[in-house]
């Protein structure tokens, strides 16, 4: 374990992975907030392994390829000074493999091999331009990833009644923060509900703790209340993050988003998703890998069995929200229709004043 | 604890109620099949107590407050001779007033007082008379109840295929089992799979463990997974028992039935509710109580703090399936349409054959 502080007025969870000297530094979001572990990584395969571990999760891959991709550099630079460009080759590949329904992975090591590349071609070639060149390109994505965010908060806030209360699914990491910081900023008297979203309570802890520290009165809920709830009159939007939108208007995030999705629709609830813009290189939900974990994990919470042990347990950690059951895919530049992100293309980046 | 030996051929739960010399017996199934442990319940209240404290659930209580009437009419022809109708009077309030969305105690109660006064009618009326009235009356509403289930399962597994995959939420207690059993003589070939049902985890518990104990193949998911399966062609029905069903159709069970029935109709999934018959005194939904549980129990697991401590909880512990979300709603006396729930007070017993 590592100590790391903790900047002020920040949520923790948004800055919870972190390139130092000695490797990655990675936030344990199994065990946060009951404990405040961080995992080192000291290596890009141990990055691999803590993104494959659900030691972060949600944007938090993102980071951590960003940055296992700086360190591969850095280490391939001082130990193989000739094959830099092939070991950040090799851990572009490990890292984009280690969960497939999400493509931050894929986004953020693009961002290392674009600048190494960059870098290449102005002749800055050497083993430490070349270091050099990656962890600026780290750190260009890092920026742009937490700009996008930025736009993506502020319009989706303006989506948001000035008082009302939102129920939410799993973690939203930056996505929510970000809406809820602009929220905030616009005046607007938000409380929340979060689903527990089992198995692995990342609404429990990630996003009630989170929520909390922002100073946002929430309010746990089971996995299966949304629809209690929207039939009561009792929440005026359905707001989530997604993994990854399609090019027709298809939401694939965290399981349970589909069942909250279709009890806001027959209840006349609106639902929200947000990302920073559908992938152009996925048209439709079957060109989206759906992630299948270890179904062991439903038998068991937070480490300890809570199931008959005659059971066996079963876990899609995605589903497909079709898109006639969303109101609004919440981007960086802005609201669209699901059925009218064609026009996101050309579209210009959102700004708190639009 | 106290040791009871268990039937062999029926499930476990199916007779964890009982009558006994010194006092009611109640397997806990606050903690079953981890421990099989048996709450000896002296006196009335004790056996009130064990239903709010959910020693007992499902038809449970239903049982409980049965033989609760009969102890309290040997206590008190024991006790307080002249006292006996007083007694039962005393007892069934406190009985009914245990929990309020379920309508069982109610109906058992009824069967005990109804024998009692048939008896003094007839002048039957020492202590002892009362008190072998009372119990009288209790094996009475056991046998009907049932039998009732009985019907009802047969009615049921009619309409499932004769091999298919059933989604169930909860624990359906003899309503389920009985369903089983009916598609089971039938030779029909079904799988489950079922919701683990936070907070408490029946669905984990005891719903995983008597399906297993049963024989049906089981798998569980989590409370927000019903959609995806749905969505994915990979459930063939949903099927839920009910703790009230009003004339109109309204389902009252479980907090998240209505999110599963909701998908279920979205995907074209039928949904068949589980009830012995419509409440006559329930014209619609506001008819019924709706029972809020501590919301400190959504921010723990099996007695284990599971959220941030910076959150509070919330728990309508049942939901309504409004009629355009139900397809059939099952009881002893056949299939009905929930919106044509009239016929059921003229219809005959649903026999085996039917």
């Amino acid at each position: 374990m590592v100590l790391i502080t903790e900047p002020a007025g920040s949520p923790v969870l948004a800055d919870s992975v972190r390139l130092c000297d000695d490797g990655v530094h990675l936030l344990d979001r199994r065990v946060f907030p009951f404990e405040r572990t961080w995992v080192h990584a000291r290596t890009v395969d141990e990055v691999a392994r803590a993104i494959e571990d659900m030691v972060t999760q949600s944007c938090g891959p993102y980071f951590a390829a960003l940055w296992g991709m700086a360190l591969a550099a850095r280490q391939a630079a001082a130990d193989e000074p000739r094959q830099v460009r092939a070991r950040l080759a090799e851990a572009a590949e490990r890292l984009i493999a280690t969960r497939p329904t999400n493509d931050h992975q894929r986004i953020a090591v693009s961002w290392v091999l674009d600048a190494v590349e960059a870098a290449r071609e102005r002749g800055e070639d050497s083993p430490e331009q070349l270091a050099a060149a990656a962890l600026a390109g780290a750190r260009a994505g890092d920026a742009d990833y937490r700009g996008r965010s930025r736009s993506m908060g502020v319009a989706a806030a303006a989506l948001l009644p000035d008082e009302g209360r939102v129920l939410t699914h799993c973690w939203g990491d930056l996505y929510l923060t970000e809406t809820v910081a602009a929220a905030l900023r616009a005046g607007k008297r938000l409380s929340f509900f979060c689903t527990e979203t089992r198995p692995y309570l990342q609404g429990a802890r990630l996003t009630a703790e989170t929520l909390a520290e922002m100073g946002v009165p929430t309010t746990l809920v089971t996995d299966g209340m949304g629809a209690s709830l929207f039939s009561g009159g009792e929440v005026d939007a359905l707001l989530t993050a997604s993994d990854r939108v399609t090019l027709d208007g298809h939401v694939i995030n965290k399981v349970g988003t589909l069942q909250l999705a279709v009890a806001a629709h027959a209840f006349g609830v609106p639902f929200h998703a947000l990302c920073h813009g559908p992938d152009p290189k996925a048209p439709t939900a079957a060109d989206v890998p759906i992630e299948y974990r270890d179904g062991d994990d439903v038998l068991h919470t937070l480490g300890r069995r809570t199931a008959s042990e005659r059971v066996r347990g079963h876990y899609p950690a995605f589903d497909v929200t079709p898109p006639r059951f969303v109101t609004t895919v919440v981007t960086d530049r802005g609201p669209f229709a699901p059925d009218d992100l064609a026009g996101y293309a050309t579209a210009q980046q959102w700004e708190e004043s639009s």
